[in-house]
């Protein structure tokens, strides 16, 4: 048996997991990332956290063949760059190179969504399909695509930026600069907004109690949903219709096997896929949908560290690093 | 130097080109289909029409390595069967086995718009672009991805049907099923349709006369627009954001270096190209347009011949049939 360590590194915590080659976490270990002491106290905790997994499974460390890591930002994989992640201020850190001087096996980064889906289509719920279309709803929103065991990249490293194309009749500014992107409605950070707009237009909601706390979150509008309140039905309706008629074009484009919805937003489940899916019928071809599979995410909680251990066992093979 | 031959296969006409390792058009014949008259007919057109090629250019037969054919319909590329063309009433017909038989050498098939778009990609207006994705106007809209040299097929060959998405606020119905389709605004078809239900609602227009003659086309619009007609002008400034809002999605979700539009429609130029490049502007965040090229298609009339030649030539190579 050899191991690969899957590393997820946020802007609050770093997450690593020992993985082995059926792709099972055998243990992982937490640490808050302290991004703010710079990048080489970062990747020392990060080399020191992958001894720390083999110790605590009681696993030879000469068995690490690889390490993978998802950085949030703007990453060149093929370089093993980090070129931007503003949750860490790091700007043109090699990580490939440093991380991989203090671990002494080749390390393989890219960014956290694609490290997320990858993990998915190998180990999750896309694994045995051809084509994995997946996207992450959290604080954003951002899509991947996997074409048989391949990420697809696009010009710059930059393709899936499902979250930055404008809606009509959307006006909320955008960080990017455009107004009223997907993610605007699509995130979770995007239905707590719906929410709060219309309760401050005056509209009733069992939502107006966490409201006035100021504690509303996308968590209040799915509980409220479930409690049978008009407005959480109605915004969990529009934001289904919208990434539907979003995912339209990634159907029609791509024609994937399997469209997995992840990140925390997938939590609301059947709220937003049910609206999904009848948007769908109305927007898209009939005989993609007859082949087409949209599942939750499987791997939730330990998506990102699965799916760097998987991306650093590709591509480690792919380099002939090794033969697992 | 060795020689493919790419053939268009239309309802009406075949169209056979004689081309040379550099993608260059050495000769083209052009006969009637005469699908009527049942497969077999056909095929054995097209072997003649090969072979009279090689006579018309004074190149020697022998020199020929592959055949490819672009099939207007449903292709199974890697089995070379055409599985449906709806204008040759063709079902299941294995052409690459049976032309195969009468040419001697490899034959390779696949749809007309990945044909077109294939060879404006290795030889056209995305040549030596990373990732290239192409649109075919015409009667309807379809478009096609080429990545690194590889066309994107997706589950069951059929990604590409940009055309079938449905638009908010569009009420044609489409062949597929849908209602609204993008191709029911942008096509040829569809831009003669705007036109047509405007004037039957009383709209003045110079383009009146040819309705009024029964002849109103496309080409009437762009005439119209270049006289100033304040109609002509709201048509292609709305068929250009209509593509525009589409291919904002095929931009995000695939980074293209080039986007490549083909067809008849690319004859509408500027007239749609300003509007779809203004609507991209604000759906699409800038980091994809800086490094985007749009350009209408090089090879319009060539395409399907040189694309299909193209497409023989890279197949032959990959499975050693021969080295070029």
């Amino acid at each position: 048996m050899q191991y690969m360590v899957g590393i997820d590194l946020g802007g609050t915590n770093i997450v690593c997991g020992l993985v082995n080659e059926q792709y099972e976490l055998v243990t992982k270990v937490k640490r808050p990332t302290e991004a703010d002491l710079g990048v080489e106290h970062v990747l020392s905790k990060m080399s020191e956290m992958v001894d720390e997994l083999f110790v605590k499974a009681g696993v030879d460390r000469s068995l690490l063949v690889a390490v993978g890591a998802g950085i949030p930002g703007f990453i060149d994989p093929e370089r093993g760059v980090s070129i931007f992640a503003s949750n860490l201020k790091w700007n043109n850190v090699d990580v490939s190179g440093r991380l991989g001087a203090k671990v002494g096996v080749p390390v393989f980064i890219d960014n956290d969504v694609r490290m997320y889906i990858f993990g998915e289509a190998m180990s999750g719920a896309g694994r045995g399909a051809g084509i994995v279309h997946g996207v992450t709803i959290g604080t954003g929103l951002a899509a991947a695509t996997v074409v048989h065991g391949e990420l697809h990249y696009g010009s710059g490293f930059m393709a899936g930026e499902l979250g930055h194309v404008a809606i009509d009749g959307e006006t909320t500014p955008c960080g990017c600069g455009l107004t009223g992107c997907l993610e605007t409605v699509v995130s979770a950070t995007g239905i707590a907004r719906q929410a709060k707009e219309a309760l401050e237009q005056g509209r009733e909601s069992l939502l107006r109690t966490p409201y006035e706390r100021g504690e509303l979150t996308a968590a209040h509008v799915s509980q409220a949903y479930d409690e049978g309140d008009q407005l959480a039905i109605e915004i969990m309706n529009y934001t289904g219709q919208v990434l539907g008629k979003g995912l339209a074009y990634s159907i029609s484009l791509l024609s994937p096997d399997v469209i997995v919805i992840g990140g925390g937003g997938a939590l609301a489940g059947e709220r937003i896929l049910k609206p999904l899916r009848d948007t769908l019928k109305q927007y898209v071809y009939h005989g993609y949908l007859e082949r087409l599979t949209i599942r939750q995410g499987e791997l939730i909680d330990d998506g990102g560290v699965i799916g760097s251990a998987a991306f650093a066992k590709s591509r480690a093979e792919k380099l002939g690093h090794v033969s697992l």
